[in-house]
């Protein structure tokens, strides 16, 4: 076992973990949140990544998304790692402010300094940490499944889109669906990655799929009444890069949902059937 | 609307309050969390209270028990209040220990200075606040249950004794059921009543079943991983108690389960069914 467990709970009838492990990527001690269910022992189970939103750890979604309930159910493990690496030595936005550094990493490979050296959440989610969830757990890392919510959708589409053979189910809650079109993304992407906004481009859902990046399909929830929907997440700009592309999206505007947890816990259950039906999960 | 509102989202259909208003009982403002599912409007609809445990404010049930969706398909309201008063010039445990004081008012009315101005939550429960649901939400008062956890669990458990009448169910999760043989119990109860025990019994589920009150039913489910079941939790008292009196008791031992709200949750939706068949719903 590469985790070292710091917590273990019994929820609907199987256990919900913290782990801790120090990243090779990052250089930093890094949390995830690990709900194994019932079904999974001798024989391995599908697995469905949850990328958190700006501010989260691994605790948001894992204490109020009610996803274990679903999850025991269909039987899927669901990995819920943090944003970003955090420690005192790792730098911060010089400011403190919410929406870069700690917190924030937008689940990129930082290329500038100072960011390059720990803000690694892209190689850290799509080597470091599958290679040890494949190692460590009743996985079959043959089923994935990726979802996330605001930065963490982006996140999740973003590191499908670049690897679509990994995933065999994709969906979102209320992404950032273009960074390169967005304060927090134009504030992230320009630190980490520099000011050639072509090299942004790996890391916009739209742009990927502009590019010629597909999916077999996606799912999108959006709350009408998200006090970020027109500043920031702006899924019309997904819905014309899919229309334009042929790329296959199931966007949902779901009437008077804000951007918060209530949202996600009304329809996860739909996500999680959405993951299960293409994972093969019972 | 004698109540402020301080936040509201959509979940479930139904929309996730919370609201602060003055109490008079307390002479503080108080904040407390009210679910209105789908179903209320013009038709009043049951009500079901949840009270916490130490330490918790009406915040914790309300982001990490998932009961809003099982409280949207059965049609209920949930009242979250908080757990004491709190502000500036209300005293706390003079040490800041978390079982006394601020986030511990043990649902009492204190008697003793200098609690005694402040620490009137079995008055702002049994009447105050019930007042208020009633005056400002879509709540058949006539329907109303009761429930809570820990510390909040001898809150329902006593505040239901006591007044069989108010309420056609009750349930606890893992409740405090005598705190005249518990350190928890000992320590509040002497601070806010006072030396004398006998006047502690009002507060006590097992004195007040061994004194003559009695409930239709009573639901308790309880973890047998639970760090506080010897120490603290005792539920073998509340058995004997209930089997002496003829007092009808469901006390379900959880296996493996712990004190914490991955507890609550995997059980919440059958304690809401419990109350929803007793109280008339869906």
């Amino acid at each position: 076992m590469s985790f070292e467990i710091i917590s273990q709970a019994r929820c609907f009838n199987g256990t919900q973990f913290v782990y801790r492990h120090a990243s090779r990527e990052t250089g930093t001690p890094m949390r995830l949140a690990v709900y194994v269910p019932p079904q999974a022992g001798d024989a391995k189970v599908p697995v469905v990544w949850f990328l958190s939103g700006l501010t989260c750890t691994e605790e948001n979604f894992t204490v109020k998304a009610g996803a274990q309930r679903v999850a025991s159910e269909l039987g899927l493990i669901l990995v819920a790692p943090d944003t970003s690496p955090r420690g005192e030595n790792v730098p911060d936005d010089p400011e403190g402010a919410y929406d870069f550094g700690l917190g924030a990493g937008f689940y990129v490979d930082a290329t500038e300094a100072p960011w390059a050296r720990n803000y690694r959440m892209r190689s850290y989610l799509e080597r470091e940490l599958p290679a040890l969830v494949a190692e460590s757990l009743p996985a079959d890392m043959s089923r994935q499944g990726i979802m996330g919510h605001s930065m963490g959708g982006h996140g999740a589409l973003t590191i499908a889109l670049r690897d679509p053979e990994r995933f065999k189910a994709v969906s979102a809650f209320a992404p950032i669906v273009s960074p390169m079109n967005c304060p927090w993304g134009e504030k992230a992407l320009s630190h980490y990655i520099g000011p050639d906004r072509a090299s942004w481009r790996d890391y916009d859902a739209c742009a990927l799929i502009e590019d010629g990046a597909r999916l077999p399909g996606i799912l999108v929830d959006q709350g009408t009444a998200d006090g970020f929907l027109d500043s920031q997440l702006k899924p019309q700009l997904l819905e014309a890069a899919c229309a334009k592309a042929g790329q296959p999206l199931t966007l949902r505007r779901q009437d008077g949902y804000d951007h918060s947890y209530f949202f996600i816990a009304t329809f996860i259950e739909d996500h999680l059937r959405w993951h299960a039906e293409r994972l093969g999960a019972e």
